[in-house]
């Protein structure tokens, strides 16, 4: 029997999770991603904080996919998606499928706003998170060199929007480190008297988490010295500005957090709906709308499920996805009808900080410490590989302990 | 009593341990790096071959002084010292000493071809170990991309140039990368068919190394798969090839470990005596000729001991230098005659590859297995700040057991 080409776009958690699911035998499975990496998301902004290295995050596709024998990664760049001709132009050359899987992803999202993109930083990549590291510990340095005290109070000011898990979390770990881990390391600067500024939109912070969760979040924030802006859609960014309501806050590191947008491949797909965001419209199946070979997963896709739940875009819904297709192409092929996609709610959570977390998990909610503890767990549980399990478990009871950061490296 | 100002030009093995040295009390320190971080140089090529992590062998100079509270770091880049006024004159401010010390270090030489270095890579800072580990990685991935088998070839042919430790050092490690490590990954191209090449224009690998330990070294590259070229000076370095002899090898990836030279500071210094490689000709005591305030120490100092030794540019030395004229300045101050410098030779030792390595201490040889460990235990020893030992020894010891790498990480 002639082997059936699966071809992957993307190596996040659908693309990964989907790639791995194949019988060897019946399918060669290509999995195409344009880093060399695989990268847990959920703690990138450790990375960003200096809690974590770079490397701790992130696993080499190749070497996940090492024993997959039926799999070939490839790192390359999707140019276009021809779904007529069955083929995926990359940056110098052609790959050809039987079955297509779209996982590429989504990137920062400005709302119709791109011009602010080159005065913000995004948190989406390891290049975003090294270059947010950078800029914030590079202030820290200029305004220990600096004798202008108005530069200095702009230096140490640093503007977060967007009060969902990404910005809180930002938030809260850059307040624990300009507060606590710097304190004692400046002779001319107090690092604890530097600015963090969260700025929401809508009248709270963490909207989609249930009860007293979201004001919870907020008080522990501003125990923590962040200045939380509710209502708060920002109106204008510059260089070294952004305008909210009639404040204008001076800074040079305004990191974004509050949209994201669906990778500008989906626009190269011919006659397929996209939403606001450029994410697939898929069919209940998973399948873009006339190609049964077709499918899109994760923060690509744009589905109510069958049970008439918004699949949100997190990393058990994208592994849900993944796994699906992949069960979907192996008993069903391309014969109609075929089951239907439904989302397992695994539940949400956000840290704010040392010892602290919100959650809300099968009804039940947590906060504070029980809830950073299970934050702590099921994050370690979820990371890929032993190695880094053990490291960024050691990295994290060292910093609980010691207060320090490992990863305080400034690299040009 | 009016507290002393103390400059320290470099966050080196030299000038750290030299600014740590002072009491609070009487002296008030300046020390100015223009990275922020201190580097273990002897562990540098493990990063370049994604061993180790960026923030393994590196740590905040501010953090590791933070508790010395008489020591203010400033990162901030050197442009001229005059020693008439007293003054050194950074990028943007002028900073005053009562006594000076010049620890800058040393950068990849050429001998003259300069324009040789646009086409090498260095391995004295972290981005030059990072940019060969991107460079090495993307070769791979892009090979098992392509289908010309000479663009294969030439991708997975790798040059590295000078046959003493840290060329040894590279070109073990990146045979074992290439031929054990990434064996699996791939399933177009064979990584183990790399061709690692070590151009040394001497007779003999490790020439400072006593006995049979080069010979040793020659035969255990050789059974690691590298293309030794002995008593072969590099004639043409040009894009993507190196002439040695009458032999031209094609490869996109030189790496130069065959020379150094001082930075290009000492070049400022009116009226002091500097070596080929711009190094500073101290006086006996580390002083410059005619200026007792001030002192040079670790690689831009040039010296015989008053022992007759030629003072090496390993870090030990550098350690003992920076020691010596901290202990100079509190208990002499200016006041001449000084005591002069010895240097303690402790041995040396260089890696080959997984459990072999050579050790030249007090007389004794060893090679192999015990001089591995021996080399293991020393490197962990001196490896500042008790977290970065805890994790790299266990990299170490997951790198051993498994033949995995952690750091495969391709950033752009």
């Amino acid at each position: 029997m002639k082997q059936q080409r699966v071809l992957v776009l993307g190596g996040g958690f659908a693309g990964l999770e989907c790639a791995k699911s194949f019988p060897e035998d019946q399918f060669s499975v290509t999995l195409v991603d344009r880093w060399n990496h695989h990268l847990f998301q959920p703690l990138l902004y450790q990375v960003a904080t200096a809690g974590l290295a770079m490397t701790d995050i992130a696993q080499p596709l190749r070497s996940i996919l090492s024993h997959r024998k039926n799999v070939t990664t490839l790192m390359g760049e999707v140019r276009t998606i021809d779904l007529a001709a069955r083929q995926v132009h990359l940056q110098d050359h052609v790959l050809e499928y039987d079955y297509l899987v779209i996982a590429v992803g989504a990137k920062t999202g400005y709302f119709g706003h791109n011009d602010w993109a080159q005065h913000t930083l995004g948190l989406k990549s390891l290049d975003d998170a090294m270059a947010i590291r950078k800029k914030v510990l590079l202030a820290f340095e200029r305004a220990e060199s600096t004798d202008d005290p108005k530069e200095t109070a702009r230096l140490m000011t640093i503007v977060v929007v967007g009060g969902g898990p990404t910005g809180v979390e930002m938030a809260g770990s850059l307040a624990e480190l300009a507060k606590v881990v710097l304190k004692d390391d400046f002779r001319r600067i107090d690092p604890s008297s530097a600015n963090i500024h969260l700025i929401e939109s809508g009248p709270k912070l963490l909207a989609t988490f249930p009860g007293t969760l979201p004001d919870y979040t907020h008080r522990r924030l501003e125990k923590l010295g962040v200045t939380v802006h509710l209502n708060s859609p920002v109106k204008e960014v510059g260089a070294g500005y952004v305008v909210t309501g009639d404040q204008r806050i001076e800074s040079d590191i305004i990191i974004w957090g509050a949209g994201v947008e669906a990778s500008e491949v989906t626009r190269t797909l011919a006659g397929i709906p996209l939403d606001r965001a450029g994410r697939i419209q898929v069919q209940p199946d998973l399948s873009l709308p006339g190609h049964p070979e077709v499918f899109a997963a994760g923060d690509v896709a744009s589905l109510t499920d069958a049970k008439g739940v918004r699949v949100p875009g997190v990393s058990p819904a994208a592994i849900q996805m993944g796994r699906f297709i992949a069960k979907t192409i192996i008993e069903n092929g391309t014969t109609l009808p075929r089951p239907s996609f439904v989302y397992f709610d695994k539940g949400i959570m956000a840290t704010i900080g040392r010892s602290a977390a919100v959650a809300s998990v099968g009804g039940m909610h947590l906060r504070g410490f029980p809830a950073w503890l299970m934050w702590l767990f099921i994050h370690l549980l979820f990371l890929m590989g032993m190695r880094n399990r053990i490291i960024v478990f050691l990295h994290w009871v060292w910093s609980y302990v010691t207060w320090q950061r490992g990863a305080r490296v400034i690299q040009s």
